[in-house]
């Protein structure tokens, strides 16, 4: 039940299942950035926000912005949104969910026929999935002026980035640093089930854990598996069972912490994998997330004595483990969080605060200005999957919350100003 | 030292050096059964026996086999033999060491101006390793009746195992079975390291192990990475682990019993296979090699137990174990491995019974003859890889064996005619 909000839930309803339609045919939900279908989706966005009584526009790192000027523009902008891509067979909730949101905000703004005082814009950031060129948010970093400038070579299909950015609209070499934004928020689906297990309605996103990629090679002997005696072989594959035993039970252990923390083995290939060959080598790929940066960098520091331990049992090789990327926590702002949880008390949503394993646009953003997220529950945690799904009722309560804050920020960033 | 033999190490060594000329360019040493350059080899070959006094022929099932008539060749044939083809990228004494040796013998006997009383054969057989049809030992499962019917339709580049055998001079549809070999013989490389550890020169085989390959799938489920709790997911890595671990740890007790026990998880896959999701499902292939009939049906039931437990241990779901393909030991002929034994004191050769953990024609030979094989050492026992290395003294004291036993059983053999 939304308490006193001019938020709709058909209309959102009715939007999602519009921007769901418009799928790559026979896979649904596949929209993925920098593709026909995702350019179709964003003429129905655009389209969407100018009926929402939005100026739009494509900014220089490709997002697609729509504008409602405040009475008073000089006090600078309220953003709002999230994401209109998604990965491959999956994705018709995530990201898309915060753009409605969003665009539900302006309308409900305009039903209630209040202008606020800043200037007010709806998001939809390009590319926060891994996109075809394999990077991942290159909207929200090139709008918070941390898009390497090596990713504009990055090539896929024959094109790059650079040709894919200016193929949307945008202008790979242009200025879309903003210095002007004084707030963000996103919501966002869950992508977990701690809300829907909980009974709750929204999550005040207190950190967004950061994210380390950790490399191990082990390096085995290749063998006869029919003639090689089992005490002499060096076998990749049970080095390779030890670590990533190992990786879980680290993972559970820091996990039962304060802060929210992870650890998976997402890519694990072994060669020569062949059935009568002893296996030679693996390749492991670990992703680690941490709310509280203390608990990454002890798993990192286990994990380096763990891998030693291991080699010298079992006599195989391992390389040292190799961080590919590792990017700290961002903490939400606490100034909005105070505001979301307010406006989760005035909408009647049950809430809580928790952190975000996944990354975000607002990850970025926070980069360049007070920035806070919140997730709405989705049904049995499951995402990037067909079977992704949240409910509009769920959907319109957080976009009540995002509605009730932007109103209350409009307010107090005056101050701040 | 090889004692009063005509054997001759040097013609060994250049026969050796000789066929491995003739390999893949740039791919030492590779000379794949069905291929331009399997077919210059057996040209080689052939030419090889001819000039050793043999008539040379391809019978049916595609076999190279060099005949030198007895003086009684009512008595029937003893044949000795090996094969000529190679895995990608090694082989350069895997089978073809045992061709050469058994023309070394044709060889020796000539130069002894000894013509045996059972008609002589040396064979090379079609297709021992795994071929570019997918299937292995198709000359001597041909030859022993025991080529499945359905092979023949089996398709690789274009063309089928039936065209295949007609290319390399054989007939798929004419009768290859064998009626009148009364012994078979065969010299190979160990393949392992036994025999250059104990500082032996001859392995007599007593058994070749039997080969059981079992599937084992783990159904996990993919979730996110970033958002899934530790505590709540079904990961099919961390699973297939503890499997892979069991399956090492009930080998190791196997093979600490009498008879040669190794098993080995080979091939494993996992899917979907990306950074930031939960491992779904894994696919694990075990091959388990048992000297002793009775291990492989204990391996087979602990590791039926085994994988219940685990499954109820992690909550994730495992496969009962499917046994893909189930072959039982082979014990080499008690008479013949006398006669090898007998024959290594002759030769000067240190030596020792052992089992065979790799599959070889010989097994395929016992369905239809008296059939033993001995083994000579090999580097460390690498085999299947560029690396893999024998000795020609090593090579050639072997022959002496398989010279001597040659005689004797053509002088034995005529009693239980």
């Amino acid at each position: 039940m939304i308490l006193n909000s001019k938020v709709r839930t058909d209309r959102i309803g009715s939007d999602i299942d519009a921007l769901a339609a418009i799928t790559e045919p026979g896979r649904p939900w596949t929209r993925r950035a920098f593709t026909p279908m995702f350019l179709e989706g964003r003429k129905w966005l655009e389209k969407a926000m100018q009926a929402a009584g939005a100026v739009t526009r494509i900014d220089a790192a490709g997002n697609l912005i729509g504008t409602i000027p405040g009475k008073r523009p000089e006090l600078g902008t309220i953003m709002v949104g999230s994401h209109s891509d998604t990965v491959p067979d999956g994705g018709r909730f995530d990201g898309i969910a915060g753009v409605i949101a969003a665009l539900e905000v302006a309308r409900a703004l305009r039903d209630q026929g209040v202008v606020l005082d800043h200037t007010l814009e709806v998001v939809d950031f390009l590319a926060e999935e891994v996109s075809i060129f394999g990077v991942s948010c290159i909207g929200s970093r090139g709008m918070s002026g941390t898009r390497p400038a090596e990713w504009l070579a990055r090539e896929s299909d024959g094109t790059t980035l650079e040709q894919g950015i200016t193929d949307v609209g945008g202008d790979a070499h242009g200025d879309a640093v903003r210095r002007d934004i004084k707030a963000f928020l996103e919501l966002h689906i869950e992508q977990g089930p701690v809300l829907q297990d909980q009974k709750l309605d929204v999550g005040v996103v207190s950190a967004i854990a950061g994210i380390t990629r950790i490399e191990i090679i082990v390096d085995g002997r290749a063998d006869h598996a029919g003639t090689t005696p089992m005490g002499s072989r060096k076998d990749a594959l049970t080095t390779a069972s030890w670590i990533a035993l190992g990786v879980e039970e680290l993972g559970k252990a820091l996990a039962s912490g304060e802060g929210h923390f992870a650890a998976t083995v997402g890519e694990f290939e072994m060669s020569p994998n062949a059935a009568n060959v002893v296996p030679a080598r693996v390749r492991m790929l670990i992703d680690a997330r941490a709310e509280v940066r203390e608990d990454m960098l002890r798993f990192i520091d286990e994990l380096d004595k763990g891998v030693v331990a291991i080699a010298e049992k079992t006599g195989v090789t391992v390389s040292t483990p190799r961080l590919v990327s590792d990017n700290p926590p961002t903490p939400g702002d606490a100034e909005l969080i105070d505001v979301l949880e307010a406006a989760c008390e005035t909408a009647g949503a049950r809430h809580r605060r928790m952190a975000s394993g996944a990354g975000h646009d607002t990850a970025w953003m926070a980069r360049i200005t007070k920035s806070a997220m919140i997730f709405v529950p989705c049904v049995d945690g499951r995402s990037h999957s067909p079977d992704e799904f949240a409910t509009s009722d769920d959907i319109a309560l957080g976009a009540a919350v995002l509605l009730d804050a932007v109103k209350a920020l409009d307010t107090k960033l005056q101050g701040t100003e």
